[in-house]
């Protein structure tokens, strides 16, 4: 199939970053915005969020949570008695230190001397204390638990190399704060919402993803546990796609979030939070995405099918687009993956070719053309995104009906939907290497496997404080760490590639971003 | 009906202003956060911010805009080039002027003078440059407008006077920006936000508006034209609950938007800008709410129906659960309003008693309660929110049988929005003057209607310049405002209050928040 003619100029497989760049071009959906670090999320990028958004609300909903809205600024004085949390975000944030600006007599405009805030004001790299304080005020006895709390906002984190959706300075996301009476609940929850995270992966973003326990030194700063989700990029890379905390009491203790047990005894709640942010289409992009461009799920899709009549700015233009229209009509009149299908009748002036591989690079996953013979011959021309291209190294076309493309339409999205699923699924599993016992043999696979080495699970004795950092020292060396241990794998019955002790458990090691 | 014992502590007759902070703490919607001008949005506040912007979203789709999401920080130097536009924000903005915290050596934090900004970056006010930048950088020809693009986003004023939901320095919206071919094009795109405005004001909130023009020294810095919707509060004050601005080219040569028109030649875009925010809620709580704290018009309710079975912990619970699941199930298989109707079957523990008066002065629409003796009777006891004191003085509790409570809820509810609305537009109808002609009169009506004075329409020569100032600064001196020319009034058939020439058109003027 070499004579194909690819719509990106770069391949993944020639320089996977550069063509990751390419993709979120060629499918507009985001761009530098001349604020350092900060992107503008177009469209197509933020129509993919807004679906992402809505599937992950309903599923943190159904789980019993309420969303509510907590200020974006964060007094400096929150994070001072938080030592341990402020190690951990290195100190890098926005700083809001003055309430005005004035003319500085050169035309230009200065920060006002004389509005100098008293105390700084932080933009939220997260929102962990003041949701903390606001919980001590809410939580009087056990009746008041669990308090399940979502927020979806913007956060910014001042990072000095960004990479669009991987790592921005500002980005949008969620995080769950919940408190509960004691360990046993606070950790199920935890668990809980990282289910949560794991059907969102797989079923709605077609991302399969390991679902497993962080080692240590991955914890977020101040947590007893930190759960994570990993999927596997088409670099082999590791990419942490959402995480769950459970903080024990460290939090409640900070914060002062206490409750009037059931015996009238006064106890610290045991806390939990979990995130995933705008890093998921990210991702969505490096799981699917392929050399003509973005690959959308249908769940997750703005719109899953899209009708691109062939107009030549005549009269007969009329006639088409009622054609089109009644195709239009009658696919969004069904359900597919539970909703009603998203369709777009796309009527933008534009060669029909154009607009074609417009789509293609944005990744619609099905596109129907209809040109002036297709009408009278009662057909479409419909092109399934997840498998573009012909033995003939032509776009495959199929030439339904219009009704029978149109009755096709619910199980070609969830098919689609499957599809996407099952070719990453696939790919992962067929890059998981379990045939390395030696550090030796872990320094030599990784040589050996430049360019695709995917993830090797090995076993390990579980080390922790100087034992584990010398083993991260070793991974280190190889541009290697622990993904984490995953949830519902084998027992270990081997030696520590590490320490040669006996093995507790397994765990992936990979490179990431 | 005086041995009504209300819910609130303060009635809107006795202090306005207490009670509307009575109702949002009753009612459980926000709180005073600690951070100076931002609340905390709690769950039931929240969760009809929600279901506003679900709403509003969904109108703002259906005119042909896609949402996009732009940086919260905007360059210092983005405000230098648009004066007037700074001019008019007051320069009261939050300035980032560094990115990193360190230790004092003291125990404490500051802003590290190694990690200062070389430009500070406020925090968005508003996007407008920022925006007009994108759309510089998006627009090429003639075929790429009308550019419709929106945002949900937080922003940021520094406020020096803060009210919940009605003045923050963190406020919730949305604005929408869009380019067009020509002023036409854009005063027409304008005026069909403002009429979205209204149809969501009056449809989705229950909140009659007047939609008109407002005068000139009320304008957007920087628009030519400047168009809002208004809203009688149950004090007779006017809220602006919206604007829609059309703004020439005044902004497009500002941020370099033009494009290639169709005969080559180059064009500075029409664009307009319109927004509505969190005050929205400020406005249903003072249309809606009542001496028993908030009523929530059912389009807009988290839960339209909240079930509450009367538990005594005892094994008879079981069945009285199963008894008010399966209304639960009924109830919401069912549609009101266009969407599933939303119910909760309030399991959580406490006093029935208790939790009857919380829903009531959150607002619920019906309250369904079920104790052991209903479920006996297949009955259930029912509750409208907007209806809820009997003339005995009790409340006034329906007893459909189970069945027919559930088949009535379509109706109801729909019934429930209706009343609502209609009840707000008498008393707005009720409460608008229009024989007052001279300036006397209009000080000598204010004078005598210190509680409740409502509107006064009068008729004026739509002064400019140095003649309107005059005329703001009377209406200044008796606490008015000019809010808006209203579209579709009656002509003109009299003097202008002001300036005795002949009248051009109507105007409202009125006490304003």
């Amino acid at each position: 199939m070499s004579n194909i003619r690819h719509a990106l100029s770069v391949k993944r497989a020639d320089d996977f970053a550069a063509w990751y760049q390419e993709v979120i071009s060629a499918a507009d959906m985001a761009e530098e915005s001349g604020v350092r670090g900060c992107m503008v999320i177009k469209p197509w990028g933020y129509g993919i969020w807004e679906r992402i958004q809505r599937l992950m609300d309903d599923r943190i909903k159904a789980t019993g949570h309420d969303n509510c809205y907590f200020p974006i600024f964060i007094p400096l004085s929150n994070f001072e008695r938080e030592a341990a949390h402020v190690e951990g975000f290195a100190k890098e944030m926005a700083v809001v230190t003055h309430h005005r600006l004035i003319a500085d007599g050169k035309g230009g405009l200065i920060p006002d001397p004389e509005a100098k805030l008293e105390e700084p004001l932080v933009v939220r790299p997260t929102s962990e204390t003041i949701i903390g304080d606001a919980m001590a005020r809410w939580i009087q006895s056990w009746r008041d638990l669990p308090l399940l709390t979502n927020q979806w906002a913007n956060v910014v984190r001042w990072e000095m190399r960004t990479r669009m959706f991987l790592r921005t300075s500002e980005f949008l996301w969620q995080e769950g704060h919940t408190a509960h009476e004691n360990a046993a609940d606070a950790q199920e929850h935890t668990l809980r919402m990282l289910e949560v995270y794991r059907a969102c992966a797989e079923d709605d973003l077609a991302m399969p993803v390991i679902a497993g326990e962080k080692p240590e030194n991955e914890r977020f700063p101040g947590a007893v546990e930190t759960w994570s989700i990993e999927a596997m990029m088409q670099d082999g890379k590791a990419l942490q796609a959402g995480t769950s905390h459970y903080l024990g009491t460290n939090f409640a203790k900070a914060s002062g979030i206490q409750y009037q047990d059931r015996e009238g005894g006064q106890q610290y709640c045991h806390t939990t939070s979990w995130g995933v942010s705008t890093r998921l289409i990210g991702g969505v992009i490096m799981t699917h995405g392929d050399d003509d461009g973005l690959r959308v799920p249908p769940a997750i899709a703005p719109h899953q099918v899209v009708i691109l009549p062939m107009l030549r700015d005549q009269p007969e233009d009329a006639a088409l687009l009622e054609y089109c229209e009644a195709l239009r009509a009658s696919i969004s009149s069904q359900f597919a993956l539970g909703e009603k299908i998203r369709v777009l009748l796309d009527r933008k002036p534009g060669k029909a070719a154009t607009k074609r591989w417009d789509w293609v690079r944005k990744g619609a996953p099905v596109i129907i053309e209809v040109g002036g013979r297709d009408m009278e011959s009662k057909v479409v021309s419909l092109l399934r995104r997840d498998r573009l291209w012909a033995e003939n190294g032509k776009p495959d076309f199929a030439t339904p009906s219009r009704d029978e493309a149109a009755a096709a339409m619910p199980a070609m999205l969830g098919d689609i939907q499957q599809s996407l699923f099952n070719e990453a699924a696939q790919r992962r599993d067929a890059n998981i290497t379990r045939d390395v016992t030696t550090m030796d043999a872990l320094a030599a696979f990784y040589a050996d496997n430049q360019r695709y080495p995917g993830w090797v699970e090995v076993q390990w004795s579980r080390p922790t404080g100087a034992a584990l950092d010398a083993v991260v020292e070793k991974l280190k060396a190889l541009k290697l760490t622990v993904r984490n241990v995953p949830l519902g794998a084998m027992p270990a019955d081997g030696a520590c590639i590490f320490t040669g002790e006996p093995a507790v458990e397994r765990i992936y090691v990979a490179r990431s971003y």
